[in-house]
């Protein structure tokens, strides 16, 4: 698409990535928002990529956060690779981000990622889905993505890093994390977390 | 013993008794010491009934403590019968100093109270205190006593409520939790804590 210098400095501020990036993204695109998927996507596979270089994760921190009227509040221990990332104001910024989700989202997380949902709960909604009538009106062929639809909608309301992020519900937390990963070159990954609430 | 007003002042601060309860100790003991234990166990006793009377500990609040080098944190319930006590002062003073207790105790507590201590664990205990060959030398009659003392050693090192209190050595935590009882004349429970070391 034709594009001016101000369509880079607003693409810049929108998606934070470089000023290469977005100028190569632009011409590359044929509308706004395949621009910002083409940046989106570029994210990803980075932050994938370090992700697969730099496995290991033994530093990072334990951050809290606590409702102002106690009634809610949250322990989670995020890592990184090194006491440099540890210490950033990013890192230290999505360790918050994720405090408050896991505090604040509407259904409340279970599991960090759709790996970590249990074999017997995943067997079980499998079940409750074959039973659904709906499913007979699905060709044979097609069952096997429908039911792995419908599992990833299900159970991905309990997944922290499927949730739609509580401050932007446009994205979802796994981006944040991902976001963090592109920009400080490190994996990071949310290590475990426990969450309080009151009489609960 | 003989006192003086200057003695009900010094005893006042150091117990936090009632003026009224500082004289009658005086006047009931034959030392300074035994002062200090009439005030204690009248205390002690307060608890006890404050916490038959008013069992249902409802209110509280939910806290963390996070170490500035963010290597270790924790989050705890502490409940209380009333949302006034949760907000005071000395509850959130109580509720600090559990929360710093759990994360700085020379031996990390597991347990809440020696009642929480699972009965495998005891029973694995008592059979290593058995194998002890300084079992030989006690008397049969006084076996069941030694072995009673040598369980509440040997597992309340990793009773909350049984540890030395990190501030004071001479205080055991569960007199702090005493203190704010009478003090507020509410129940006051400790329901679960969560601690995070990094990288454990």
């Amino acid at each position: 698409m034709n594009y001016v210098a101000a369509d880079v400095k607003k693409l810049r501020e929108e998606t934070g990535a470089t000023f290469a990036d977005c100028k190569n993204a632009l011409a590359e695109a044929k509308s706004w928002d395949e621009a910002i998927n083409i940046l989106e996507a570029k994210s990803d596979r980075k932050a994938k990529k370090i992700g697969e270089a730099n496995r290991e994760t033994k530093e990072g921190g334990i951050f809290s956060y606590v409702h102002h009227n106690h009634r809610v509040g949250v322990l989670l221990e995020l890592n990184c690779s090194t006491d440099f990332v540890a210490r950033s104001e990013s890192f230290r910024h999505l360790a918050n981000n994720l405090a408050l989700q896991i505090a604040g989202a509407a259904t409340t997380p279970k599991y960090i990622t759709f790996e970590d949902v249990p074999a017997d709960v995943l067997e079980e909604t499998r079940k409750a889905i074959l039973e659904d009538s709906a499913m007979e009106r699905i060709p044979a062929e097609k069952r096997d993505d429908f039911i792995n639809g419908r599992l990833k909608k299900i159970l991905g309301e309990q997944v922290l890093m499927m949730q739609p992020w509580v401050k932007d519900e446009t994205t979802v937390v796994g981006d944040l994390v991902s976001k963090v990963i592109a920009d400080t070159g490190e994996n990071i990954v949310l290590r475990r977390f426990s969450r309080f609430a009151l009489g609960e």
